[in-house]
């Protein structure tokens, strides 16, 4: 049976350009520094994002961890929002690996108050942790994107403080989209970038860290204290080239399709979608179940499509490149007649 | 020259039968178990708290981090209000000595909203971290004693998800006696409280941490990790079960006198008192200084009195044991004087 | 201009069938465990180490890392030889990440003397760390393959004390090889063992962590808090099931080639082959160079062969299913032509 | 009943002179520097070692493990010796407060081959950690006293490698009296030093960490991290003082008295006394019992001598300024006895 997925855009599968790309792939080993095609996507991601250097990583994940491994010494505090993919997603890495205190900035859909992060930075005292790093995210895992005035404003006050910002930017190019400006207008803001080749870029594995070379030079050496130095990875950097050369063109297809699937959910009773949180290729909404939500998951799998269960009262749809238009209608079909039962 | 002290009652000295039951002291190797003075006050501690067992250590932040250690396991997530001390001014330890990650409620003077707590308890998911402690303070230090209902609400919803509490008592006799119970009534709602010989009660060095035997008996060796394994500790000792015996009936004093310098504080012009953290032994208050603030501590030392710079815009007065009326009065004039300038 | 390349078996590229094989991959995203791939792999891997379970991870390094972060607890001690990879190649990561202490057996090519062992587990006393975990390696990084009677000897006395064995087993496959019996003969005596799939095995990225279901149930949240939660790894995973398939019966041939070449280098003077050290692939020498090290790399580089720099005096020549007899015959003709200068 | 101890150094009792000065200190708030007698002793301390600053902590591990953290950076590695306290007896703290990894350099009778130091520092290497520290230890734990000359070359080394050397000077004064020079000329081979206060020099609690201003400095702070900042610590300083004035005189009448039960023991049958580990007040031998060792142990005990099980079938037997001629005679009759028997 066919499935339709919309649990998430981690599912999607390359494309035959990929499959292609991989195949052809000249490699060489790449903890050496030998793989002339990680080289390659490390260049060209750098200068898409007008950075210096960059750094394959095998995982959004280990991108973020890394850059807060790299940016901070032990002890020192991170200021991020109460939301984001770092504090809630990511097991607590960043105390276990970098021995770092996350400080928690109250968030609006991801937006962070550029009031609350300038009280939170610690001045000197013998019972404080150094601020070392502001995290920002964008587009954020709430389905928001955040403004590039916000970004500049955080940049401007981490420039005063003499403080590190990275983005966690897993869908940096789904924001850039939505903002309708280059992805470097958006890394202009921050010292430090991860980006996922993933997600709805589709290629099978992998992200990027971007930023100046000394930062990259040091981060290259951590991410083989994190057991990310990988050998023949060219593999992986083939089809993160053509991910980039030909996925991110047609983000915005995802995120029309999930405008269409918003509108279409808004019409039935019972379902009501997070509207502020619509910019990129998820859909949000609470659904007021008369059945079991367990069986909900069940009957929708048995007619063919894949979601997720609930996390906060919340369902989330994610299209993606694999997503079809009678996919979205048949996922709102479906939800129709549960919901008419 | 003498000083009134108003920074902090961290600053109280020893009454003299004090310093006579340390002269006194019959000590031993408390590493070997031998001292008795340090036996005798940690079962006198964990008597008074209707707990098990009890474990001297050297301060206040160092039984905090000794708890929060002694409870998890590297990369566990602990609950806590956005201002409480073991984020706050505890230097980022947690994530240094323990690897866990610090998940911060929204507080309101310290007041940690049920809800909030329970929706911050991690379900199982690949993505998340456990949930590994909850941690209280009471009285906060922002001035402000919690009811014993939130302690008792936060403590169910612990016990049913199978989380301990740890109660960060620095001042938990201020609480009890504002509360006006005994202090185990507190302490049932925690599986471990820490609580200060040193503040209020006026003993020069030492804390206390209790709770179950089992947790004790773990948390002695994590002390002997942490460095805090001491030897002669009975001196120590043999002033800490003076405090608690001579100084805990007379707390009232120190709490109705930082109510008498509220009032006074309120009748000066450009003062402004916060009244709803007038709980215990600390005022805290606004000053819309006309003069810089360095000169306005500056000035105030001349006149033999001692405070501390603001902190977010907050001056903070501590009374304490060595505070007399007079010293009171001669801190509300002084600052009279200098706001109608 | 084609290199052959001495320098390691990291450096070895797939196989055409690999290739395939990852052209035509069936994949899923592998945090959702959708990948058919990966779990085949992870299966297959189970059972030809006679284990329960197994999980793929992106590199040697992590495999170890990832066992050591499974097994402990922070603060445990954990035994291992003094020349280990997971003591002086991993960058330092087992304090980072597990915050564990390596406790070190004097060794001899790898060789960890029982006693040693023995007397370094901890008894209970307050001073004392737990012992945590006993890690050896097979084959050795140092070119030697531990008896089956040393494994088993460690295994039982961990056994005794309640402790778990990791076996790092980068290059497992030539140790069995070499001690002429399965493999799971070998991984009998560890309760974890990582094996690398690239390396001899051509695969090009990837290793494989085994072990009883419960522990590989942890391992895999703790893969994702390592940031090694990959996405559609069935790419990587099809290569792995070729090596296992095609590459383990083949591996005797680098070994014989090794020991060609470890005769032919015998025969020239100033080249001091360290005979007790020619169990598997690789060749380790000392060489008394008339001219300067860096010149004797570089000229050895302009005529077409790659090779490392000494590390303690030592050279190191690995062979690898690239390596053809005539690139043997090469390099101790290189090597004899510039001696006899 | 009144008992001789012969455990260890740690379980003396303060003289008169101490408690007196402990009734009569001048005490403050040490957090907030305002304690004299604090400020007093660690001025002492820095100039009778010839550094720049001292710092009280409160314990010989605490300030070991503080030295730690304040040269290092995470993951570093630490060069030290295979049976000093640092590895041996502090509960694994350097991984679990620093993050640090333990390099064990094989030594005898706590001494340090050179060549093995410097073979260990690390050169420039993708998988390898940087080091960060070399520790040494004098006197040894195993009753030695380290050479001048050892010192100043493992110093020259890591000068050379732009290494900072800690020293683990918890007996330094009775290391300074066996090579007759002043501790200050000990020092001088070292960027910090730890010496204990309590051990042979009596004082009830405490150890001075002493080095350059800058890196007392930052200790201060990571004193606080570590939790342990005391409040009014004057009086342990008090005590400490006396200790440092009046105890390191009379050190050589300890180390006599070891020398005594060394030769005494020496005449009993079955008694080895490991004479190459007599340089201070500790005696080490093995004992041919023919009774159980606890038997052995509660036999003393009844006959009013307090000694430790053996370690690694050693016995140790300390003597301190509490142990008179008679205990000694006492200690060798009862021995005596028992192995007649």
């Amino acid at each position: 049976m066919q499935y339709f997925d919309f649990r998430s855009d981690t599912v999607t599968l390359p494309t035959d350009e990929m499959r292609h790309a991989m195949f052809d792939a000249v490699v060489g080993d790449d903890v050496y520094n030998d793989d002339p095609t990680v080289r390659a996507l490390e260049e060209k991601s750098a200068q898409i994002l007008g950075k210096e250097a960059a750094l394959f990583v095998p995982s959004g994940t280990f991108g973020n961890q890394l850059a807060i491994l790299t940016h901070t010494k032990r002890g020192d505090e991170v200021i991020l929002g109460d939301a984001c993919h770092i504090l809630m997603h990511e097991v607590g890495a960043a105390a276990v690996i970098s021995g770092v205190q996350l400080r928690q900035v109250s968030t609006i859909n991801g937006s962070m108050p550029i009031k609350e992060i300038e009280k939170m930075i610690r001045t000197e005292d013998i019972h404080y942790p150094d601020t070392g790093l502001i995290c920002i995210e964008n587009a954020h895992s709430s389905g928001t994107v955040i403004k590039i005035s916000e970004m500049k404003s955080i940049y401007e006050i981490a420039q005063k403080n003499h403080l590190p910002v990275h983005l966690d930017g897993a869908r940096i190019f789904n924001a850039a989209q939505v903002l309708n400006v280059e992805v470097s207008e958006l890394a202009k803001y921050a010292d430090s970038i991860m980006f996922c080749l993933s997600k709805g870029l589709c290629a099978p594995i992998g992200s990027m860290l971007v930023g100046r070379k000394a930062f990259i030079d040091k981060a290259r050496k951590n991410r083989k204290l994190m057991g990310g130095g990988l050998r023949q990875a060219g593999f992986l950097a083939a089809a993160g080239i053509v991910a980039l050369d030909s996925m991110v063109p047609r983000l915005h297809e995802d995120h029309e399709l999930a405008q269409y699937l918003a509108e279409k959910l808004t019409e039935i009773d019972g379902v009501d979608v997070l509207e502020d949180r619509l910019d990129i290729n998820m859909v949000f909404c609470r659904i007021k179940l008369k059945i079991n939500e367990d069986d909900f998951v069940k009957r929708l799998l048995m007619s063919g499509i894949k979601i997720n269960g609930s996390e906060n009262g919340e369902f989330r749809f994610v299209t993606n490149y694999w997503t079809p238009l009678k996919a979205v209608e048949q996922l709102v079909d479906n939800i129709k007649v549960i919901m008419e039962e």
